[in-house]
């Protein structure tokens, strides 16, 4: 019965200064870890520390969301970095959301990289390495969680390092396993039932059907959410009650991979 | 004889991408302490881990050196900011140097706010208090340093931490131990004899010659050298020679604070 | 009835990146002259685009809202600047905002200060002139507005410029004509009648009652709206209904002011 | 003899805040057009003001430098961008230089994109037409340079925009045109005698001896030169005198390109 564990995890904490985003602490009722921005592409000290209160209030699993230098792309656009500034950007951010936790008497459950780094992570074997020495540096004892299958989750576990294959709820994917970009049409899943039934077959089968209809082999750890909409934390309620239904626990990332042996 | 020890300081990491400012490995050879700029008023996750690493080669002692989210006014312009504001911003600098400290193996010796912030946090009570409570809770076996005889010495003492008053080297006092603003004449001492004289009294008799010719009292941990220019190293040098040359003996903060069983 | 003749104005284009603050197209439809965040304090080249073609399209008068250079702080935190800064601060960004007006065919009406730079430069007469010299050497044709009977008006008016009285409609007044401090119970007047019969009074009668009762004179040449929520929506379509009916005419801020020969 | 007049530009204006870089006075002496940044890559709204004053002082002809939003990269790491992105950043900045240039009583002689986005327009025809839509928009007298023979300057052509060719003195080219990297050895030429007799070959013989030996047709209006360092004043001289002996005159760049009918 362990692989019928799985944790839901959102991004949080993506607001700047008087920028507001999303509704954090309704996301937070639904998921068991939260990925909190650190202050390069969305984030301040001041949205930290209420982000980690906030997630101490609920009792979700805290992790980092380092991202790139580029608040106004919101991390989202590739720029050419190096290995030794991706370690570096990296042990920065995670660093600075440490002292938060600190603070609050909390520990890093996991780090995640956002956008475009995570994206360059997944694909980039030398930059993924870069990522997962920074948290092995920083952060030994937090998973590194990583796009299903990539060289991210592949550099984590050659390190040593705790690592977790994430999946998304409302994405279709590509008989690569990779992800259908957004502007392509049919690439997000809007209709709950759908979502569910999909998700569940990840986690039940270990399998996705991809946009050619073909069968592509997923173990998913952790299912990620997007709650910047209304309708969206809709769906995570959904999602959350339709896994539950389904007999599936949710449960934290280290908990989820511990119950796998990982 | 515990009186006759002190630190030599010096504000290092300052410079920004391309960008460099002052010539740190020169300097690192003659102080005893380093504060490392974090990534608001200068410095950047590039200038902090090559900083650390030198300062690892020099085997000097590193503190954080927090300043305002001001890069352009290189944290030296004031800014309304409020307590708490101040709290989050000294945690998230201080935890994003940790990181880089963590990879060097190596430990936070102390923290000293930079510029408007540490010109604020000496003569406001509320701000001393909010730079406190991030160093106690971030890094609690750090010296915070401070102004002497200032509200962020006395804030962090009531609070239980270690606080290390620090004089300056080369600037002109006032009779009530401020620091004579630097566009006045005479703020300035730059003649090397003066300034080894001037930091033996303050070493050996606790008092500093102000400016109206008074007396002021001054019993000095540390003693804070500028480093930005060739002539800036050179006054180091000296100075270094000139109080070890008298007797007195040259130590990292915390050493200096033990010794006064403080 | 030259008198009769009052604008609406509103600040505009506020996000940046992908933060997105307020209903700018709801608001067009309602004022007469709205004012462009130029990238300092709020806003970026791509919502400036954005907002000037809005603005074309709506036929609404454009203004540059030059601000201080804090996004984090929403250009609402007050800076230690000088004035040869805040005038090449506002240089900078009032130029920024007529590439793009350029663009759309369109000129600037006016340059209004934001934020902490706007009071500043209603008190501080360095700064205010600082501010009317940058309006004057890069934008003549505008009108710089400001606080009723503020500094800035005054400073604009010895120097030539065109400037306007602003009065806020939803907000308190002391009784020397300054606006009461949002934090304090009373400040912000939320009911649409009493809106518009205080603007309406300021429109006719040229005064406001202060809190503890006294008449303050004022004579509005704009009256600002916050436009950041639909109730502000909502109460801006109730004070330009509320004016019309009244009898008085909305019109942008130089057709006002040409109305009063000044 | 029309050919026999080529410009002599330099980047300049590259400080930032209390950052300092190059000698800009210097180079002012020995060129005939200054390439000034614009705050996005470097330069702030302090630096532009006193720039162009500079400039004025020495009487050398002025253009924007527009980068990328990348202040810790300096402008040289790539991001993905859109033209649209693209087009408003380049109308952003130049307007920015306009407001100081008119506030000097000067024109914008030119626009070169400088670094990253320089390269990308150079091979990427959507980012050129962009850069040169912007040029067009907002200063549509003004020259705009660019990699000579590259997309930007067809671009500018194509559209009615003045261009012109730029070479760099000290840079080794590869037979297609392009320059080679930094990092490859041979990539920059030191030598003073081997650069004036370089530039002179493509003055006068519109060639330059790639890194193959290979001849490619070039034929400049407008030289670059660095200026970050003290040899490389002394190399701008050399140049200068040297081109000057051979006969060549110097000029700005819409001198040179009104000599040669373009």
């Amino acid at each position: 019965m362990a692989n019928y564990l799985v944790d839901l995890n959102a991004d949080l904490g993506e607001g700047f200064g008087a920028y507001v985003v999303g509704t954090d602490e309704e996301l937070m009722k639904h998921v068991t870890s939260v990925n909190v921005a650190c202050g390069f592409h969305a984030g301040d000290f001041m949205v930290m520390a209420r982000t980690v209160k906030l997630a101490k209030k609920w009792s979700v699993a805290v992790g980092a969301h380092p991202g790139l230098p580029d608040l106004q792309g919101f991390g989202r656009r590739e720029m050419k970095v190096t290995p030794e500034e991706v370690k570096s950007m990296v042990m920065y951010q995670v660093g600075a959301l440490q002292a938060f936790l600190k603070d609050a008497g909390m520990h890093m459950q996991h780090v995640k990289p956002h956008g475009a780094l995570y994206n360059m992570a997944a694909r980039d074997l030398a930059l993924a390495a870069a990522v997962a020495e920074a948290v092995k540096s920083v952060a030994p004892e937090a998973v590194l969680v990583g796009l299903a299958n990539s060289e991210l989750v592949n550099a984590a576990r050659s390190m040593g390092l705790m690592a977790a294959n994430e999946v998304f709820a409302d994405r279709a994917y590509n008989p690569d396993g990779s992800l259908v970009p957004r502007h392509i049409p049919g690439a997000v899943i809007t209709d709950p039932e759908q979502v569910v039934e999909r998700v569940f077959r990840m986690v039940y089968h270990h399998e996705v059907i991809a946009v050619d209809g073909s069968k592509v082999f997923i173990d998913p750890d952790t299912v990620c959410l997007h709650g910047d909409t209304a309708e969206a934390v809709a769906l995570v309620a959904a999602l959350r009650n339709g896994l539950t239904r389904e007999g599936v626990t949710l449960a934290p990332i280290k908990t989820v991979l511990a119950s796998k042996g990982l």
